[in-house]
Protein backbone atom coordinates (compact mmCIF):
# COMPACT_ATOMS: atom_id res chain seq x y z
CA UNK A 1 0.00 0.00 0.00
CA UNK A 2 2.68 2.52 0.95
CA UNK A 3 4.61 1.47 -2.42
CA UNK A 4 1.73 2.45 -4.55
CA UNK A 5 0.94 5.68 -2.11
CA UNK A 6 4.35 6.80 -2.90
CA UNK A 7 4.23 6.23 -6.67
CA UNK A 8 1.11 7.51 -6.71
CA UNK A 9 2.36 10.89 -5.14
CA UNK A 10 5.41 11.09 -7.24
CA UNK A 11 2.91 10.65 -10.79
CA UNK A 12 0.87 13.36 -9.24
CA UNK A 13 4.05 15.83 -8.63
CA UNK A 14 5.48 15.06 -12.14
CA UNK A 15 2.04 15.74 -13.93
CA UNK A 16 1.59 19.05 -11.49
CA UNK A 17 4.84 20.19 -12.84
CA UNK A 18 4.14 19.64 -16.14
CA UNK A 19 1.22 21.37 -16.09
CA UNK A 20 2.76 24.39 -14.50
CA UNK A 21 4.52 26.65 -17.41
CA UNK A 22 8.71 26.77 -17.13
CA UNK A 23 9.44 30.03 -16.18
CA UNK A 24 11.47 31.89 -19.41
CA UNK A 25 15.00 32.02 -18.87
CA UNK A 26 17.03 33.05 -22.19
CA UNK A 27 19.61 35.35 -23.25
CA UNK A 28 19.65 37.56 -26.45
CA UNK A 29 22.65 38.58 -27.96
CA UNK A 30 23.22 41.81 -30.40
CA UNK A 31 24.25 42.83 -33.23
CA UNK A 32 20.95 41.69 -34.67
CA UNK A 33 21.35 41.45 -38.21
CA UNK A 34 18.84 44.19 -40.17
CA UNK A 35 15.50 42.11 -40.71
CA UNK A 36 11.56 43.25 -42.05
CA UNK A 37 9.41 42.98 -39.07
CA UNK A 38 6.60 44.18 -40.57
CA UNK A 39 4.67 40.59 -40.24
CA UNK A 40 5.19 40.32 -36.92
CA UNK A 41 3.62 44.11 -35.94
CA UNK A 42 1.10 43.74 -38.62
CA UNK A 43 -0.33 40.72 -37.36
CA UNK A 44 0.19 41.60 -33.85
CA UNK A 45 -2.20 45.01 -34.59
CA UNK A 46 -4.71 42.83 -35.87
CA UNK A 47 -4.66 39.60 -34.58
CA UNK A 48 -6.54 37.12 -37.54
CA UNK A 49 -6.18 39.41 -40.13
CA UNK A 50 -4.69 38.53 -43.86
CA UNK A 51 -1.60 40.52 -43.07
CA UNK A 52 -0.23 41.50 -46.90
CA UNK A 53 3.51 40.45 -47.29
CA UNK A 54 5.90 43.28 -47.31
CA UNK A 55 7.62 43.88 -50.12
CA UNK A 56 11.04 44.77 -48.52
CA UNK A 57 13.86 42.97 -49.38
CA UNK A 58 15.02 42.26 -45.94
CA UNK A 59 15.17 39.03 -44.52
CA UNK A 60 12.58 37.70 -42.46
CA UNK A 61 14.07 35.20 -40.11
CA UNK A 62 13.55 35.07 -36.58
CA UNK A 63 16.75 36.91 -34.66
CA UNK A 64 16.96 38.74 -31.39
CA UNK A 65 14.82 42.01 -32.24
CA UNK A 66 11.97 39.65 -33.30
CA UNK A 67 12.26 37.47 -30.48
CA UNK A 68 12.61 40.53 -28.24
CA UNK A 69 9.61 42.30 -29.79
CA UNK A 70 7.33 39.16 -29.68
CA UNK A 71 8.43 38.33 -25.71
CA UNK A 72 7.27 42.77 -25.49
CA UNK A 73 3.64 41.91 -27.42
CA UNK A 74 2.75 39.17 -24.85
CA UNK A 75 2.01 41.84 -22.48
CA UNK A 76 -1.80 41.59 -21.45
CA UNK A 77 -2.03 44.11 -18.27
CA UNK A 78 0.91 46.02 -17.66
CA UNK A 79 4.21 46.82 -19.42
CA UNK A 80 6.84 49.13 -17.73
CA UNK A 81 9.77 50.32 -19.21
CA UNK A 82 12.86 52.18 -17.54
CA UNK A 83 15.30 53.34 -20.41
CA UNK A 84 17.89 55.56 -21.19
CA UNK A 85 17.52 56.07 -24.92
CA UNK A 86 14.64 55.09 -26.78
CA UNK A 87 14.83 55.65 -30.36
CA UNK A 88 13.99 52.34 -32.21
CA UNK A 89 10.88 52.17 -34.64
CA UNK A 90 10.10 49.12 -34.45
CA UNK A 91 10.10 49.25 -30.57
CA UNK A 92 8.19 52.09 -30.65
CA UNK A 93 5.50 51.22 -33.20
CA UNK A 94 5.34 47.56 -30.76
CA UNK A 95 5.09 49.87 -27.30
CA UNK A 96 1.91 52.12 -29.23
CA UNK A 97 0.17 48.41 -30.42
CA UNK A 98 0.26 47.66 -26.28
CA UNK A 99 -1.15 51.07 -25.24
CA UNK A 100 -4.18 50.91 -27.75
CA UNK A 101 -4.54 47.32 -26.73
CA UNK A 102 -5.23 48.53 -23.42
CA UNK A 103 -2.12 47.52 -21.76
CA UNK A 104 -0.76 50.07 -19.24
CA UNK A 105 2.31 51.59 -20.22
CA UNK A 106 4.75 53.45 -18.21
CA UNK A 107 8.33 55.16 -19.30
CA UNK A 108 10.92 56.03 -17.15
CA UNK A 109 13.68 57.60 -19.23
CA UNK A 110 16.71 59.62 -19.23
CA UNK A 111 16.20 63.91 -19.51
CA UNK A 112 18.99 64.30 -21.32
CA UNK A 113 18.74 61.80 -24.02
CA UNK A 114 14.79 61.88 -24.38
CA UNK A 115 15.69 64.44 -27.04
CA UNK A 116 17.86 62.60 -28.79
CA UNK A 117 17.19 62.72 -32.92
CA UNK A 118 14.52 59.67 -33.58
CA UNK A 119 13.94 59.78 -29.95
CA UNK A 120 10.71 57.55 -29.60
CA UNK A 121 9.76 59.39 -26.43
CA UNK A 122 7.72 62.27 -27.89
CA UNK A 123 5.64 60.10 -30.13
CA UNK A 124 4.84 57.85 -26.67
CA UNK A 125 3.55 61.12 -25.43
CA UNK A 126 1.75 62.30 -28.34
CA UNK A 127 -0.43 59.21 -28.38
CA UNK A 128 -1.06 59.08 -23.96
CA UNK A 129 1.34 56.86 -22.99
CA UNK A 130 3.09 58.43 -19.18
CA UNK A 131 6.44 59.20 -19.39
CA UNK A 132 8.43 60.27 -16.56
CA UNK A 133 12.43 61.34 -16.79
CA UNK A 134 14.97 62.43 -14.10
CA UNK A 135 16.61 66.16 -12.92
CA UNK A 136 19.22 64.25 -12.14
CA UNK A 137 23.25 65.13 -13.03
CA UNK A 138 23.56 61.65 -13.07
CA UNK A 139 22.28 59.64 -15.88
CA UNK A 140 18.59 57.08 -15.73
CA UNK A 141 20.79 54.33 -17.13
CA UNK A 142 18.84 51.26 -16.65
CA UNK A 143 17.97 49.21 -19.73
CA UNK A 144 14.59 47.14 -18.62
CA UNK A 145 11.33 46.56 -18.89
CA UNK A 146 8.90 44.43 -17.10
CA UNK A 147 5.84 42.53 -18.75
CA UNK A 148 2.74 41.93 -16.49
CA UNK A 149 4.71 42.81 -13.46
CA UNK A 150 6.25 39.16 -13.66
CA UNK A 151 9.20 39.02 -16.52
CA UNK A 152 11.80 40.54 -16.67
CA UNK A 153 13.71 41.97 -19.44
CA UNK A 154 17.34 43.31 -18.73
CA UNK A 155 20.85 43.89 -19.91
CA UNK A 156 23.10 46.20 -21.87
CA UNK A 157 20.88 47.03 -24.50
CA UNK A 158 19.56 50.61 -25.04
CA UNK A 159 16.45 50.42 -27.45
CA UNK A 160 17.85 52.01 -30.60
CA UNK A 161 18.54 51.01 -33.99
CA UNK A 162 22.81 51.54 -33.69
CA UNK A 163 22.31 49.35 -30.86
CA UNK A 164 20.30 46.48 -32.17
CA UNK A 165 22.17 46.52 -35.59
CA UNK A 166 25.78 47.38 -34.88
CA UNK A 167 27.22 46.38 -31.12
CA UNK A 168 27.76 43.91 -29.11
CA UNK A 169 24.98 43.82 -26.10
CA UNK A 170 23.19 41.58 -24.38
CA UNK A 171 19.77 40.83 -23.04
CA UNK A 172 18.39 38.55 -20.52
CA UNK A 173 14.58 37.14 -19.54
CA UNK A 174 14.04 36.43 -16.48
CA UNK A 175 10.94 35.19 -14.60
CA UNK A 176 12.58 34.25 -11.14
CA UNK A 177 10.80 36.73 -8.84
CA UNK A 178 13.76 36.80 -6.45
CA UNK A 179 15.14 39.05 -10.06
CA UNK A 180 11.93 40.69 -10.72
CA UNK A 181 10.87 41.45 -7.30
CA UNK A 182 13.65 44.21 -7.05
CA UNK A 183 13.69 45.69 -10.25
CA UNK A 184 9.61 46.16 -9.51
CA UNK A 185 10.09 47.96 -6.52
CA UNK A 186 13.22 49.83 -7.99
CA UNK A 187 10.55 51.26 -10.83
CA UNK A 188 7.87 51.82 -8.34
CA UNK A 189 10.65 53.89 -6.41
CA UNK A 190 11.69 55.60 -9.31
CA UNK A 191 8.84 56.05 -10.89
CA UNK A 192 7.17 58.12 -7.69
CA UNK A 193 10.97 60.31 -7.44
CA UNK A 194 10.11 61.43 -10.95
CA UNK A 195 6.59 62.53 -10.39
CA UNK A 196 5.88 65.76 -12.35
CA UNK A 197 5.25 67.26 -9.00
CA UNK A 198 8.58 66.91 -7.98
CA UNK A 199 10.07 68.70 -10.79
CA UNK A 200 12.06 72.06 -10.51
CA UNK A 201 11.57 74.85 -13.13
CA UNK A 202 14.28 77.36 -13.22
CA UNK B 1 9.59 -1.04 5.79
CA UNK B 2 8.38 0.57 2.32
CA UNK B 3 7.73 3.79 4.37
CA UNK B 4 11.22 3.93 6.18
CA UNK B 5 12.80 3.67 2.71
CA UNK B 6 10.75 6.62 1.51
CA UNK B 7 11.57 8.48 4.90
CA UNK B 8 15.30 7.61 4.78
CA UNK B 9 14.87 8.97 0.80
CA UNK B 10 13.72 12.24 1.98
CA UNK B 11 16.27 12.94 4.73
CA UNK B 12 19.08 12.00 2.35
CA UNK B 13 17.47 14.43 0.13
CA UNK B 14 17.32 17.12 2.21
CA UNK B 15 20.82 17.10 3.71
CA UNK B 16 21.98 16.76 0.13
CA UNK B 17 20.53 19.89 -0.59
CA UNK B 18 21.55 21.49 2.39
CA UNK B 19 25.51 20.59 1.82
CA UNK B 20 24.70 22.28 -1.56
CA UNK B 21 25.45 25.64 -1.97
CA UNK B 22 22.92 28.11 -2.94
CA UNK B 23 23.79 29.24 -6.54
CA UNK B 24 23.82 33.40 -5.71
CA UNK B 25 21.28 35.16 -6.79
CA UNK B 26 21.58 39.33 -6.12
CA UNK B 27 20.21 42.17 -7.53
CA UNK B 28 22.78 45.29 -6.80
CA UNK B 29 20.98 48.74 -7.75
CA UNK B 30 22.87 51.97 -8.11
CA UNK B 31 23.92 55.14 -7.44
CA UNK B 32 26.20 53.36 -4.47
CA UNK B 33 27.07 56.42 -2.06
CA UNK B 34 31.21 57.59 -2.05
CA UNK B 35 32.49 55.38 0.35
CA UNK B 36 36.25 54.47 1.43
CA UNK B 37 36.88 50.44 0.16
CA UNK B 38 40.74 51.27 1.36
CA UNK B 39 40.41 48.24 4.48
CA UNK B 40 37.96 46.15 1.65
CA UNK B 41 41.15 46.00 -0.59
CA UNK B 42 43.69 46.23 1.32
CA UNK B 43 42.67 42.93 3.92
CA UNK B 44 42.27 41.22 0.26
CA UNK B 45 46.10 41.96 -0.87
CA UNK B 46 47.56 40.80 2.29
CA UNK B 47 44.86 38.42 3.81
CA UNK B 48 45.37 38.23 7.76
CA UNK B 49 48.00 41.20 7.78
CA UNK B 50 47.28 43.94 10.21
CA UNK B 51 45.50 46.31 8.13
CA UNK B 52 46.06 50.46 9.56
CA UNK B 53 42.83 52.30 9.11
CA UNK B 54 42.60 54.93 5.99
CA UNK B 55 42.13 58.37 7.61
CA UNK B 56 39.62 59.58 4.56
CA UNK B 57 36.47 60.85 6.14
CA UNK B 58 33.98 58.51 3.78
CA UNK B 59 31.58 56.26 5.52
CA UNK B 60 33.40 52.38 5.20
CA UNK B 61 29.30 50.50 5.47
CA UNK B 62 28.61 47.99 3.06
CA UNK B 63 27.18 49.23 -0.44
CA UNK B 64 26.55 47.77 -3.88
CA UNK B 65 30.50 49.21 -4.58
CA UNK B 66 32.15 46.82 -1.79
CA UNK B 67 29.51 44.02 -2.51
CA UNK B 68 30.83 44.32 -6.13
CA UNK B 69 34.37 44.47 -5.21
CA UNK B 70 33.88 41.53 -2.61
CA UNK B 71 32.24 39.23 -5.46
CA UNK B 72 35.15 39.91 -7.96
CA UNK B 73 37.82 39.44 -4.96
CA UNK B 74 35.90 36.13 -4.71
CA UNK B 75 38.00 34.63 -7.94
CA UNK B 76 39.93 31.80 -7.73
CA UNK B 77 41.00 30.65 -10.90
CA UNK B 78 39.54 33.00 -13.71
CA UNK B 79 37.93 36.30 -14.31
CA UNK B 80 36.50 37.31 -17.69
CA UNK B 81 35.70 40.96 -18.10
CA UNK B 82 33.61 42.35 -21.01
CA UNK B 83 33.55 46.20 -20.77
CA UNK B 84 32.69 49.10 -22.65
CA UNK B 85 34.00 51.62 -20.19
CA UNK B 86 37.08 50.74 -17.40
CA UNK B 87 37.77 53.64 -15.44
CA UNK B 88 37.27 53.12 -11.52
CA UNK B 89 40.19 52.80 -9.57
CA UNK B 90 38.99 50.62 -6.77
CA UNK B 91 37.74 48.04 -9.24
CA UNK B 92 41.14 48.25 -11.52
CA UNK B 93 43.04 47.60 -8.02
CA UNK B 94 40.54 44.89 -7.42
CA UNK B 95 41.26 43.25 -10.88
CA UNK B 96 45.01 44.07 -10.31
CA UNK B 97 45.18 42.30 -7.02
CA UNK B 98 43.44 38.95 -8.88
CA UNK B 99 46.12 39.15 -11.31
CA UNK B 100 49.21 39.18 -9.12
CA UNK B 101 47.08 36.42 -7.13
CA UNK B 102 47.53 34.19 -9.64
CA UNK B 103 44.23 34.44 -10.78
CA UNK B 104 43.83 34.35 -15.09
CA UNK B 105 42.80 37.51 -16.08
CA UNK B 106 41.18 38.41 -19.74
CA UNK B 107 39.70 41.74 -20.48
CA UNK B 108 37.63 42.46 -23.88
CA UNK B 109 36.60 46.29 -24.50
CA UNK B 110 35.89 48.91 -26.63
CA UNK B 111 38.75 50.38 -28.88
CA UNK B 112 36.97 53.95 -28.76
CA UNK B 113 36.43 54.21 -25.19
CA UNK B 114 39.84 52.70 -23.72
CA UNK B 115 41.34 55.84 -24.24
CA UNK B 116 38.94 57.66 -21.94
CA UNK B 117 40.45 59.59 -19.78
CA UNK B 118 40.85 58.16 -16.36
CA UNK B 119 40.43 54.62 -18.33
CA UNK B 120 42.31 51.78 -16.41
CA UNK B 121 42.76 50.03 -19.66
CA UNK B 122 46.65 51.08 -19.98
CA UNK B 123 47.31 50.34 -16.32
CA UNK B 124 46.08 46.74 -16.56
CA UNK B 125 48.10 46.11 -19.74
CA UNK B 126 51.32 47.24 -17.83
CA UNK B 127 51.00 45.10 -15.39
CA UNK B 128 50.33 42.30 -17.96
CA UNK B 129 46.99 40.95 -17.99
CA UNK B 130 45.57 40.64 -21.17
CA UNK B 131 43.39 42.95 -22.75
CA UNK B 132 41.74 42.85 -26.41
CA UNK B 133 39.52 45.14 -28.16
CA UNK B 134 36.77 45.70 -31.33
CA UNK B 135 37.92 47.27 -34.59
CA UNK B 136 34.44 47.50 -35.48
CA UNK B 137 31.94 50.56 -36.37
CA UNK B 138 29.69 49.51 -33.88
CA UNK B 139 30.56 49.73 -29.63
CA UNK B 140 31.64 46.36 -27.71
CA UNK B 141 28.94 47.79 -25.23
CA UNK B 142 28.39 44.56 -22.91
CA UNK B 143 29.36 45.36 -19.37
CA UNK B 144 29.67 41.50 -17.72
CA UNK B 145 32.58 40.13 -15.75
CA UNK B 146 32.70 36.03 -15.38
CA UNK B 147 33.79 34.76 -11.76
CA UNK B 148 35.28 31.47 -12.14
CA UNK B 149 33.32 30.32 -15.23
CA UNK B 150 30.54 29.87 -12.63
CA UNK B 151 29.29 33.62 -11.71
CA UNK B 152 27.97 35.72 -14.04
CA UNK B 153 27.91 39.64 -13.36
CA UNK B 154 25.85 41.44 -15.59
CA UNK B 155 23.86 45.08 -16.14
CA UNK B 156 23.90 48.34 -17.50
CA UNK B 157 27.07 49.64 -15.32
CA UNK B 158 29.71 50.44 -16.66
CA UNK B 159 32.78 50.59 -14.25
CA UNK B 160 33.70 54.03 -13.75
CA UNK B 161 32.94 56.52 -11.18
CA UNK B 162 30.67 58.14 -12.50
CA UNK B 163 28.17 55.63 -12.81
CA UNK B 164 28.32 54.31 -9.84
CA UNK B 165 28.31 57.15 -7.70
CA UNK B 166 26.02 59.49 -9.97
CA UNK B 167 24.08 56.92 -12.38
CA UNK B 168 20.57 54.83 -11.89
CA UNK B 169 21.94 51.25 -12.42
CA UNK B 170 21.67 47.54 -11.75
CA UNK B 171 24.08 44.73 -11.68
CA UNK B 172 22.62 40.98 -11.21
CA UNK B 173 24.32 38.27 -10.13
CA UNK B 174 23.78 35.01 -11.35
CA UNK B 175 25.00 31.46 -10.87
CA UNK B 176 22.12 29.77 -13.14
CA UNK B 177 23.84 27.88 -15.94
CA UNK B 178 21.54 28.44 -18.58
CA UNK B 179 22.54 32.03 -17.89
CA UNK B 180 26.19 31.59 -17.16
CA UNK B 181 27.10 29.50 -20.80
CA UNK B 182 25.74 31.45 -23.36
CA UNK B 183 27.91 34.17 -21.48
CA UNK B 184 30.78 32.27 -21.64
CA UNK B 185 30.49 31.19 -24.97
CA UNK B 186 29.79 34.88 -26.06
CA UNK B 187 33.22 35.96 -23.92
CA UNK B 188 35.11 33.06 -26.33
CA UNK B 189 33.46 34.13 -29.53
CA UNK B 190 34.30 37.92 -29.24
CA UNK B 191 37.94 36.92 -27.30
CA UNK B 192 38.72 34.83 -30.28
CA UNK B 193 37.26 37.37 -32.78
CA UNK B 194 39.09 40.10 -31.15
CA UNK B 195 42.55 38.31 -31.57
CA UNK B 196 44.79 40.94 -32.26
CA UNK B 197 46.27 38.22 -35.18
CA UNK B 198 42.43 39.72 -36.63
CA UNK B 199 43.74 43.63 -36.30
CA UNK B 200 43.79 45.20 -39.42
CA UNK B 201 46.61 48.39 -39.70
CA UNK B 202 45.49 51.33 -41.98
Amino acid sequence: LAVALALAAAVALAAWRRRRPRPVREVLFFPSPPSCTESLLAEAAEPGAAVRPCPCPLPRGDCSLSRLLRLLLSARRSLDICLFAFCSPQLGRAVQLLHRRGVRVRVVTDAQYMGLRGSQIGLLRHVGIQVRHDQEDGYMHHKFAIVDRKMLITGSLNWTTQAIQNNRENVLVVEDAEYVEPFLDEFERIWEEYNPTNYRYF
